[in-house]
């Protein structure tokens, strides 16, 4: 089978065995998958990554114990958890701290014709959402995660800096949820894309509104989005903090101990609300797809996906 | 009467007349006060700051439209808010952005022989609080903060990172509330203050337990303990933010957010907790005074006050 390989900062497509399916396990053969920003940050050699990549997939149950899962077009949460911790034990496998995960540490990754995950992590993606659009769904995962960490009461009035694939997606959950979003991007064309589905934008200049929102998401993905979202922070308000960026990030803590600002991390969440809001509808993800490749030409996808200005590349098998 | 003052990083000592009192203030003579690291920063020139420094005091009420004050041995609340915008309807005056703040932001603080304060900036301090421990009052609010914030059940786990003044504080508020408290600095003298009053104290060596506590409260005033802090806290933990530290402060904020914790903004709180405790004697404070100066030795204080190893210096009228 065809799989892609990232080493020293390489993307290669080779041939090799099938994976075998440990007890527990299915194999799944690939339908698609999207590339990642993390995946961008692998190729570049972050956390010493070689290996498979790819944690956003669709696929289908191919090889299982349990013949119910044969056939079925699955999801699958990306954390492999030791089930035996006492993390595991409350629920929380995500924060497992002996876990592996799906194409990031220690398990092969999802951008290979056959991938294997315990059936445990399986979600069985309901008809109503295409194979393109279930893609999302564990990007859709790490937006819901935000309202499972913090209480946004209805009509609450949110900002959400940074209008990357990330920040368009926790916009739309926050608006489905019923917040007032106020999205803040520098792209008129991927803000247009929160503007169809009733979202408030704003192309950001150079003066943001300080002391102003009592929710501040900040999915910038850069090093000043922090300090940015502190400052347009009231008092005593939250700041989510989305965007994972490589290396020391500057910011200066007095605003935030001064304005006792709440600053909550916050990466992927549960599968189950992101599959409703799929299927829903009430989160749209089709304009988000800039451009899809075989997996044979993951160099050049890997190469697109980079590139400023364009959103989610989808892999397919 | 006498004041200080700071100007270009020099501490004077002035004659000047005494305060007037503006409807609705008191005019109170000042019995003793404090030298808190804030000071220092302002003596540094934090802030553009020029004029009467001062912020933890005791007074004795000198003048006042309601007879009944008179006579009163005082400690007062910093924030002068305008009473008038939301913070204030809500009872956040604390965060006002009109308000003034005594001897920090144009209003003049408390190292002069006479100050001024609105009445409803007053509360009486209890018989069975000494003078010199009274001075405290401000900064224990600074620790008690911490429990209106964050819930800490009894016998939760809390390491305090930082033995100076504030750390001390907080390590015996939390201790005194019902929290497994492990108090972590690097003064082995500062250390054995706690361990007197029943905390588990801990010389800070280079390796500090990782991922090991619910609840983490930097207290170091360096620009490492919040790395410091959030490399000990547990997945889905909370690092509670006190130290301010001027200028930018360089954290990697990607483990804060894979392991999803939350950082709380922490400054000065309500007096009624700090009273209560000061009164009961379950935070002891007599440990914390390192030596007196007569506001006349104003600068000969702020040079011990500055001096490592040095905790808190009082001055007095």
């Amino acid at each position: 089978m065809l799989a892609v390989h990232l080493k020293d900062g390489r993307v290669e497509v080779k041939r090799q065995p099938l994976p075998r399916v440990p007890t527990g396990f299915a194999r799944i053969r690939l339908l698609a998958a999207g590339i990642c920003s993390t995946d961008l940050e692998l190729q570049r050699g972050y956390y010493g990554f070689r290996g498979v990549p790819g944690h956003e997939f669709v696929g289908e149950v191919t090889e299982a114990e349990d013949a119910s899962w044969i056939g079925q077009r699955v999801a699958g949460e990306i954390n492999l958890a030791c089930r035996k911790c006492e993390w595991c034990a409350r629920g929380l496998g995500r924060h497992c701290p002996r876990r592996t995960v799906l194409g990031i540490v220690r398990h092969p990754g999802a951008f290979r014709e056959f991938l294997t995950l315990p059936l445990d992590n399986l979600h069985r993606v309901p008809a109503s959402i295409p194979t393109e659009h279930a893609v999302f769904i564990e990007p859709v995962t790490a937006a819901c995660e935000i309202l499972d960490q913090i209480k946004i009461p209805k009509q609450e009035r949110v900002a959400v800096l940074g209008d990357g694939k990330l920040g368009l997606l926790i916009a739309q959950v926050l608006h489905a949820h019923g917040a007032r979003v106020q999205l803040f991007g520098r792209h008129r064309e991927k803000l247009r894309i929160a503007d169809r589905v009733g979202i408030s934008t704003e192309l950001a200049g150079k003066k943001l509104p300080e002391r102003s929102f009592p929710i501040v998401v900040d999915a910038t993905g850069s090093a000043e989005g922090l300090r940015t979202a502190i400052s347009m922070c009231v008092p005593r308000g939250t700041v989510v903090m989305k965007s994972t960026v490589h290396g020391l990030v500057s910011i200066d803590t007095a605003p935030a101990i001064v304005n006792e600002i709440t600053l909550v991390g916050s990466r992927c969440g549960r599968f189950e609300p992101a599959l409703k809001l799929l299927a829903s509808g009430k989160v749209r993800v089709g304009d988000l797809i800039s451009e899809q490749f075989p997996l044979s030409r993951a160099p050049e996808a890997f190469a697109r996906a980079g590139t400023k200005g364009v959103l989610k590349v989808l892999l397919h098998a």
